[in-house]
């Protein structure tokens, strides 16, 4: 019998943790920015963390990855220009790839060294990084933002770990406004907006360094993600202008497969619940 | 300051945990059956533990409570009597006698120690006790619904704890032969199934046992539920015959509030994702 241990994480923000039963440590690099672990876990596959918190797990990584990509790509009438910001791990890259219509997906992380770990324990992320559309940039992605040329993406995807450490830049106004710049008039930011339980009054000030930056129209979407705290997370949606309506006939006869998102789903969340229309008023 | 602590569940099935930042121990009971604890938490109000497995909290309750009784009421043409096995904390009942159709409601839970906590530490849930229509009894589910007059009931809802200890029983073949006989043939069945993630094998005997029971057709509806292992739960409902397609118009002309439930989410999950629909085949 293999000995097993568990490992916990306490979230400060929402007074709750999360933890898995381990087998054993895999590995562990300690990059300039942050120290990135791999655990094997009895239920779950590998799990990585970046300075102690979950940032994904093979068992469930694909909520996040399908819900920070697909929502978007099926709102744009025509997504071809696409930047990542973040997104070290690849997966979603990967999902961003499965649209045909995707000319290029530039995936800007910061830490060379979240891939490197990424192509070795969890390559089944990186099965699009060879892709010709694909490229990898290790660069600050706040630099990077604020040299894309102006209207030239249809989708910028913020793909981040918290709002604290080297994430707190992604979530002001100044970066905002960069990716106003870079979008054209018809694009879609998205980012990753913690937990909807929770942390409604972090996504309402979200929104607003958005609105601040320009953006006008907003949509929060919920989807569970066990490993990261509450397990109930969210994207937030911002547009220039314009609704959140999105192309579900193309996304009823998509070719790829998807195993958590499906148009129906897609419908069923642009509704909110009502306790989250209550505070975002939508 | 507030001197905190944490408080962790390990749940040995889906080899996860999770925690909560607790101030202190409110009150704690053995009862016959089992050991109640009520701990106060920092940001998720009044936590209900039974035999150390967290049972509800202030703060997420609603969203289980929302999704084992509306889904399946909106579901029925009329539900006019309803029975509820377990669910001794009354957010149940409370929920269903939301419904203005609705003329009986009975909960019968084995152990009224937890409707005496409920009442005493989340008095919110007890709203309903005292409607006329509404009838509490503490005694066996099993023998209970043995004994209810054949073809008498519209729906019967299964509010219990996990397949182990007391609620074992409520899992089987005979216990759904009772539910299946005590039932009108228009009637529902709804049960909590666990985590859609980590245990579709779990939900996929249980419906196995509903059909040797004689029940036809299954829906296992998924929704977030934080303070449950993985984060993530599912209800599954039954019926002897027939579909799941709800009363939308009626959904949606509710003179009640929800907080999580609404017409466009249940229009959502009754398309279930494609990894639950691969082992469930629906």
């Amino acid at each position: 019998m293999t000995e097993t241990s568990w490992h916990f994480e306490q979230f400060e923000p929402t007074g709750s943790a999360i933890g898995y039963r381990i087998t054993r440590k895999l590995d562990e690099v300690q990059s300039p920015f942050q120290k990135i672990e791999i655990y094997e876990s009895t239920d779950w596959g590998n799990l990585m963390l970046i300075d102690g918190a979950m940032m994904l797990t093979a068992r469930d990584n694909f909520l996040y990855h399908e819900m920070i990509s697909h929502p978007a790509l099926f709102t744009h009438a025509n997504p071809e220009n696409v930047v990542i910001i973040g997104g070290g791990d690849c997966g979603t890259l990967r999902e961003v790839l499965k649209h045909p219509g995707v000319k290029k997906a530039v995936q800007c992380d910061i830490d060379e060294q979240v891939t490197r770990m990424a192509e070795k324990w969890f390559p089944e992320l990186c099965d699009s990084n060879d892709d010709p559309r694909a490229e990898l940039l290790f660069d600050d992605g706040i630099a990077y933002m604020a040299n894309v040329a102006p209207g030239s993406l249809d989708i910028v995807i913020v793909d981040s770990t918290d709002p604290v450490g080297p994430a707190e830049g992604l979530f002001n106004k100044a970066f905002y406004a960069s990716c106003f710049r870079a979008l054209k008039d018809d694009g879609i930011l998205i980012q990753q907006s913690e937990s909807p339980l929770m942390q409604l009054a972090l996504i309402q000030a979200m929104r607003d360094e958005m609105g601040k930056a320009g953006f006008t129209t907003f949509k929060t979407l919920p989807f569970p993600q066990p490993c990261y705290p509450t397990g109930w997370w969210s994207v937030t949606l911002a547009r220039k202008a314009g609704g959140f309506d999105f192309r579900e006939a193309d996304a009823r006869a998509k070719a790829f497969k998807t195993k958590y998102y499906t148009p129906d789903l897609h419908r069923g969340v642009l509704v909110s619940p009502p306790f989250v229309a209550d505070v975002l008023g939508d």
